[in-house]
Parts: structure tokens; sequence; C-alpha cells
């Protein structure tokens, strides 16, 4: 395959047509073509159109087609909130959970992220490097072409680096492209409790520097909420990291309404995530100031805490976007259909706004709407192809992955080989 | 693959040990062996144990050996309620649904059961049995060994033959075992409103006998609700099919307590579905008489409906088992790990009792538990090999399907070809 792809006949062809994130209303704006081609030239995509008028005749025998008859296609989407490099598994939290001991409680008993940091510090490179591989495989079966990692298990250098450098390698080796965040502000260890200002000037001194000499992170992560890092010492270490050349993100407003949805205005981070708790003045200053609301009802579901109020953000002119969260604690899932049950079953998004979030809007939260994230010519040639004809069956077909094959850049990456013309 | 397999150093083997379906808190009883293995012998189950205790001694160079080492191995999974046979989609009545009308309301207008019954009178036998078969083989990439399947988009003669005649194919044709009920009394149409009497008369005396002839089913259901079928009407049609030798079943209690229970423990029907609205004395009934509760998760959480009481179910001595109700309307789903993430967080049932439900209990709902749903010499070889080191991950890795390879009689039919040894 040389990246030269035509998909034609598609039953429906759904653009999300866009070079950044769809704020409010506009966020149900699809673009459909029915009876639909995309052609890709050397993995970027040439045309969209109807079947009927795309241009076949620079089409070579060494170029793939597929007959999409009977099928959806779609970008590829976007997973823009992940921890899939970790060592070790906390099965054993969920079923302590099960009996009613809430994620804090475990916490406290040594549990929650402090054991997966233990995990990830003892495991080798090589051990981390084939578990992320195996969570991309799983990703791309479900329609992911872009993944957003995050660091986060070391709180040290050597571990923090080491998590960045395995995403560097599965970045070349996989198919599916990570876009790596430093998260050394995850948690505060009980040898920093009380000098939380003190591992702050740790990560800007010491790590920050090593992140950014080779270009290991784009984005820069921190978990703003009581008793973990405050308003100030997250402003404090995302603007070191802007002033490196770091993107801002930060988990916001999960527990508690910190203040981090307002945080993020003030520091025009691209993505605020979780906002469970997010409060109507975060909500408008997030709006005004085009941060991207990334919601992860998958963890809201597996914690038993409320969702993020989805309706309320949309209908206040927020661009809302959808992640999976995976991890080893609080969401271990990589089920896209999951994400798109709870946004229109539990979180009353239309399908078309789920869409939206699963694809420009979630590469918008990764930086890169210009890039991804929609079928436009000069983008990047990455779909997912369904084996149903419309859209709808994403939701329709409940939790059930409707993906049949994945294109990454104008090549078949996931599905069964195309016939060669 | 001559139906000779050998599975070793299964970081646990799952056995699910029994033969007829476990009540109460017999549902949390596992039985796991560590490093264990199982030894297959012409599609039979011909021993369980450690890896050590196997007797390797008769392989011969055609067997087949899967080194299961870092996975867990359970019986498949047994689906007792689907509607897997039909015509057409619905999709825009889920679009529908979200802008807030009621699954009633869409009925009355002309959707819902009517709707697939005239797309499934309309398709031909050769159309039902390619959708079929998709589905199949989703539920097959789930763990899914063996299904039921109903009839009832017919309620005509012809068509209900019809769709039996299509799993009948289905199950010489493809590695699922499929279970064949007669669900004739599935819908009042129209024409028959006020006539429901008329309507089981019919059943009973022309499309009946048709069914039996021919061996086309195993069980008869009925949907037993307010405005559908009473419990007199039901009562007269499942004692006809029994003195015609079918197996009872039946749709009960799912949005009024009309007593669908206590007629199920009445007639000892296999399994009675749904039970959202169970009384307590159809609990203790059921308890008493042995009849299996099989709870459908997904159609409670798609229309936004209580999820039937599991807890009290099992804490008062039922045998509980999941099916997916795959069908076109209330429950397009062939998600098991969406079952199971339901199950223990909604339902809070224990994630042991959660693979009961889907084995050894779901073989008894559909009357096979000497035959399939646990791991025990002289049962088929039908088994599920998990990604992963434990059961917990089927719950914990939420809502994301686990499974890695599965195996019918003794072949592998979903998954990576294993080495011939």
């Amino acid at each position: 395959m040389n990246g030269n792809l035509l998909i034609k006949n598609a039953a429906e062809v759904v653009t999300c047509s866009g070079f950044e994130a769809k704020q409010g209303a506009a966020m149900n704006a699809l673009h459909i073509i029915t009876d639909g081609a995309v052609r890709i030239t050397g993995g970027r995509i040439q045309q969209v159109g109807p079947t009927a008028e795309i241009d076949t005749g620079a089409i070579t025998a060494d170029d793939t087609v597929i007959d999409a008859t009977g099928c959806c296609v779609l970008p590829g989407f976007v997973d823009p909130h992940t921890h899939f490099v970790f060592g070790g598994y906390r099965p054993e939290e969920f079923v302590q959970r099960l009996e009613g001991q809430s994620y804090m409680q475990i916490m406290q008993q040594g549990g929650g992220i402090a054991r997966t940091v233990a995990a990830t510090r003892a495991a080798g490179a090589e051990e981390l490097y084939h578990a992320g591989r195996q969570r991309l495989d799983t990703l791309l079966a479900n329609g992911v072409t872009t993944v957003e990692g995050k660091s986060g298990y070391g709180l040290d250098k050597e571990t923090e680096l080491k998590q960045l450098d395995v995403m560097a390698r599965l970045q070349r080796d996989h198919p599916v492209d990570v876009v790596p965040t430093f998260l050394g502000a995850h948690a505060v260890l009980p040898e920093y409790k009380g000098r939380e200002d003190d591992f702050i000037d740790f990560l800007i001194d010491d790590v920050l520097p090593a992140v950014v000499q080779n270009n290991r992170a784009k984005f820069c992560d921190v978990f703003c909420e009581a008793k973990v890092f405050s308003v100030a010492q997250s402003r404090r270490l995302l603007q070191a990291a802007q002033a490196a050349g770091l993107k801002a993100r930060l988990h916001a407003d999960e527990i508690v309404a910190l203040g981090g949805a307002e945080l993020a205005a003030e520091l025009k981070a691209v993505s605020a995530d979780h906002l469970l708790q997010v409060s109507d003045e975060g909500i408008r200053q997030m709006a005004a100031a085009g941060v991207v609301a990334t919601l992860l009802p998958a963890t809201a579901f597996n914690l038993r805490e409320p969702f993020a109020p989805a309706r309320k953000l949309i209908d206040n002119g927020c661009a809302v976007a959808l992640a999976t969260d995976l991890n080893p604690g609080s969401s271990f899932t990589a089920s896209i259909p999951l994400l798109i049950a709870l946004a229109t079953l539990e979180m009353k998004m239309t399908i078309a706004e789920t869409v939206t979030a699963l694809t420009l809007n979630a590469a918008a939260a990764v930086g890169r709407a210009g890039d991804i994230g929609s079928l436009d010519p000069g983008k990047a040639g990455d779909l997912a192809i369904l084996n149903f004809p419309s859209h709808h069956f994403l939701a329709y077909h409940l939790a059930t992955n409707c993906v049949g094959r994945v294109i990454k850049n104008g090549r078949v990456v996931h599905g069964p080989p195309p016939k060669e013309t």
C-alpha cells in the first residue's frame, strides 16, 4: 500500500468538516454526503464528495480501492485523554469498590495511583512498551487513530522520562499516533505531603528541562484538585511549561469546584478535563476562551460519580470532546462504544454532538484540529469504516463496536485487507 | 483441527463446575484452578486440572496445543435470550427516544415491533440468514458459543417458520450453537386487538403443529404483559406447547407485576425473563420451582427503565442468568462486556455471580446445563480464553472485550490460529 486510496460507494461519508473546535450548537453540524467517496493521495486527503464526482483518472494499479457499499465512513476517532502507559494492574480495587469502598478510601490504604507508581517504577521499558502496544491495538480496533498519552506514574525524573520515551517508541512503531503529555503533577506522594510547592519546584527545575530538551512532550498537564495541587500551584507549573514551549491542559473540577476551569481559561489552556463539578462561571469563561471541555464519562460511570454537565456546557457555547481516560484505576477501558452509550443515554448529547466530540473536537483537544479529526482535503487520511450504513448505528448498536476497517494515512491498518486494483 | 485440544499453563482456569443452575449464594462458587489446563478429546472435555497433573501421553501430532500463559480460561458464554434473526433496522427510534419519546409512544405511531414484523415478512430467507450470520459473528467475538434465538417477527405462520428455518440453517453452518424458540405470541397486531384469544387459538391450532413437526423449536415463549397477552392466555399457549413437547419460557413482569413469575413457577418453565417488576411472591415461587431468572440489563439501560432486582433475586435463592436481548428495538446490542458492567456496577452482582450468570446459569436457562456452561469432563469443549490473567478483568476492563480466542467443540473458531504440535 502506497498511501493512495479510494473509498467509494459509501452509504454515508460523515466529514465532520472543520479546522477548529466546534462550540455549542455547531457541534450538531456533521456534513454528511450520501453515496460518498474519499480519495487519499500519499496519505493525505485529496478529495471528498459524491462517488460520481470523484476524479478517478489518476488511479494506478498500485493504488487501493475499497467499495464501501452499505458502510458509513467517518474520520478516525481521537482519544484526547489517556494514561495508557503504565505498569501493573489493579483489578482488586475494582472488587473493593464493588464491595462499597470509595476511591479515596482505597487510596488511603496505599492503593490508587501510588500502587501504579510503584509498579511503573519497577517495570522495564520493554514491559511498558509491550503493554502499551496491546492497549493501542485495542483502541485501534475501536476506530481510534490518534491518542493522547500521559506520563504521571513516575513522579520522579527517571520514570517520567521512561514513560515518555516508551510513548515516543510507540509513536514510531504503531499506526496509532501518540500525542505525549507530561503529567509529573499527577499526585502527591506521602514524602511530599505538605511540601507540594517543593514538588512543583522539583518538576519545574529538574524534570521539565529534560522533557522539553528532547521534545518528549507536547503538553503539560496537572491534577488541579483539593488535597492534590492548588490553583496557584497548577498555575505556576503550567506557566513554566508554557514558557518552555509546551501547551497547557489540566484535570479540572472533578471532585470539587476548585476553579480549574477558570484557570484553564486564564491560561488559554487547550483543554480542561473531567469537569464534573464545573461552575457556571467556569463554563462561561471556557466558552469565551475557546478551551475544549474534555469529558470522561467512563470514569464517572465506573466510580459512581455524577456525569459532567455536558448539556449545560454545550448549551452555553463550549466545545465538548470525549475521552476514555484509559488508566489502571478509575477507568480501565478502551471502549469508544461505551463512551457513545453514556454520552447519548446518560449525558443527553445528540448522536451528532457525540460524533463531533470524538473527532474534530477531540482533535482540537490535542491541538491538532488543523491536521486530523475531519475529512477535509489536506488533512491526514485517517478514517474509520463502519459495518453499518449510518453513523446512527454508533449509538443504536448499543455499546457494540461497529468499526470494520481503520485507515491510517491512507493505509488499511485494521480489518480485512482490501483487494488491490 | 480434529477436536483434540490441550490448553495448558493458564494463569486461571475458571471451571464454573456444575450440571444444573446455581441458586442464590452458590452463584459465587466458580472453582478456580491456578496454572490450569483443559484437555479436550473429540470435541468433548476430557480432563481439567493443574497443568502438572494433566495426562499428556496421548497427544498426537494432529492435536492442537495452546500455551495459555498469562491468560484466563472460562466456559464459552451462553446468551439465553435474543431475537437475533430479523429484517430491517430501527436506528431512527433510538434517535426518537433520545429526543424524549417513550418506547410505547413510538409503538403507537406504527414503530416498534410492528415495523420489524413488516420488514421481516418482506425479507427473503437469504437476507435474514446473512444478517443473522453477521450477528452471530459479533457474539462469537464476544466469547459466546451458544445463543438462544426467537421467532416472533412474523406473527403469521409463514414468517414464523421462515425465521425458525433460518436459525436451523445457521445452526448447521455457524460455529455458534443456536437454540430456537417459537415466540409467535410476541405482540398483538392491530388486526387482532381485542381478539387476543383468537390469535392464541391461531397459534395453537395452525402454527404450533408445524413448529413441532420438524423439530423447529426447543422452546415456546410468550410476551406476558399488560396490554399484550394475559396470564390466562399465556398459560393456555404454554400448556399447549408443553403438551406438544416444547419447553416453556416467558417474558415476565417487565413493565407491570402481572404475575408472569408466578405463572413460570406454576408451569415449571425453564426461564422467566426481564422481571423488572417481579413481586416478592413471584421471587419466592421461582426460587422454589427452580425457574431461572434471566435478566436483560442492556434493555433496561437502553430504555431508561429501572434494573431488575438482581440482588433481591439472588439473596432470596433464585438462579440468575444474563442475556443481551439482542433485537432491533429495545436492545440492539451484542456486548457481553456491557452486560458485565451493568450487572456489577448497576445491579450490584459480584463478579463471580456475573460469570455464573453468563455460563452455567445461562446454559440452564436454555435447558442445557448438563452439556455446556461449565468445564466439566463430558461436556462440550466450548471455551473463551481471555487476553488477561484473571476473570476479574471481565469487569475491571470496563465494557471492553477481553476475549482473545474462542474454542467450540475443541476447535479454535475465533482469534489467532494456534500452532500445531
